[in-house]
């Protein structure tokens, strides 16, 4: 059990990387495809560190190995804990993922809520571990009681139960959100850029020259009210001038 | 294939709240594993609206229907076309999931900025789509050519790779939240409520006269600032008008 041969000086020795994240905690887990899925969901977001209290199968599990689909930095990097005490012996906060509520008067922080705050107190400096239950019944109230605050995963009431991998994957998915800057809506105009309204004036230009010549805006007296449907039609589309070119010649090649 | 003998009178008997959530499409999904796992994905957060185009094994699928761990409502509702144009046919907003950057002048959106969006357009009576591609490959350049916007999940560049559950399953989350107003941290007080002052001070001034008469709070001049330091303790605690009851028991017993 590599966790409980960690050294002070392992600790220090650890990547600073390393410390700046959470440590997800896995509380006897009974199915290595869902420790793997968990691992696969950890790494895709940015989590390596990852530790299991007692789970059933022993370790290495090699179902969890196959069903990590190639976090082995993860898998790799697994420590095992007799029991939860010692698992979180060295974290400062410790934050239980729960589906149900719990009779219990303890902060419930949202999956966001959670990652930002797992941020701030890993900036100053603390260990910060989420804990996940067994698949069939989740954490124990003794397991909840040595936690800090809940974590809830907001879910359709009538339909909630998620399986570990994708608790784990929600919880990764905000702790990276938490660190970007993502916007709502974004272009990446690769090689061309958005067009000037010179540009796009020109093109306007060019297409109502040609469909006067071919005797579309007419009658006159309507001309000015379909020019200004056609226009917005090519505002609306935030032209970008590599496609005014292309507008252009197709324009061309039909006139 | 249900999706083929919809009748314009079937869609306008649709239940109203069916019409104000998002269609998801998978687009020729390979696994009836992962067409579940969407399912139960999507029901987790209260999506029930799934349309898949040329699924490989066809449809029904057994193991799509045991994958799907009880979201019944959705398989049961699956509606199967032939081609993406004909499962989109009705379609006002389509928006493509995709892992890798396209070649395409298209506006990426995060996750939430799909959702927030697609409440917009649900509300003003579109219908939205959100395109998942098959698991090997994701979506065609041809798939995407037919969405009007890109849905791009964040994630590590190092291990960016998600199942179609997952991926499915961050949408649905997103979906939910964008409805809900999920407070970063809550407390549900249960049957008690937070202490009042005067229930507080009351409790200092219970412990810090037992602490006095034990010899504890000694010598006289360290008083001030070890009282501060105890009430310190107990504020940042933001205790419970039953917790206070619970403490001043504990007292009692002790002195």
């Amino acid at each position: 059990m590599a966790g409980t041969n960690r050294t002070e000086r392992d600790l220090a020795e650890a990547d600073q990387e390393q410390i700046r994240q959470p440590v997800i905690v896995l509380v006897e887990p009974q199915l290595g495809e869902n420790i793997g899925a968990a691992a696969r969901a950890m790494l895709n977001f940015g989590l390596t560190q990852l530790r299991l209290v007692a789970p059933r199968d022993g370790w290495p599990n090699e179902r969890a190995q196959a069903n990590a689909s190639g976090a082995d930095l993860v898998i790799d990097g697994v420590e095992v804990f007799g029991t939860l005490e010692a698992a979180l012996a060295d974290c400062t906060r410790v934050w239980a993922t729960t589906a149900r509520s719990r009779d219990m008067l303890k902060p419930v922080l949202s999956p966001s809520g959670a990652a930002q705050r797992a941020r701030a107190c890993l900036g100053a400096g603390e260990r910060v571990a989420i804990l996940f239950g067994p698949e069939r019944a989740g954490l124990t109230n003794d397991h909840v009681a040595l936690a800090d605050s809940l974590i809830e995963i907001p879910a359709n009431p009538a339909f909630a139960s998620l399986n570990l991998g994708q608790a784990v994957l929600l919880i990764g998915y905000e702790w990276l959100l938490s660190g970007r800057d993502v916007p709502d809506e974004r272009v990446d105009p690769g090689a061309t850029r958005p067009a000037t309204r010179d540009e796009l004036v020109a093109f306007f230009d060019h297409l109502e020259a040609e469909l006067i010549a071919s005797g579309f805006l007419f009658p006159v007296e309507k001309r000015p009210g379909m020019v200004r449907s056609l226009r917005a039609i090519f505002t609306r589309a935030a032209l970008f001038e590599q496609e005014i070119r292309t507008l252009r010649g197709m324009v061309k090649s039909l006139a």
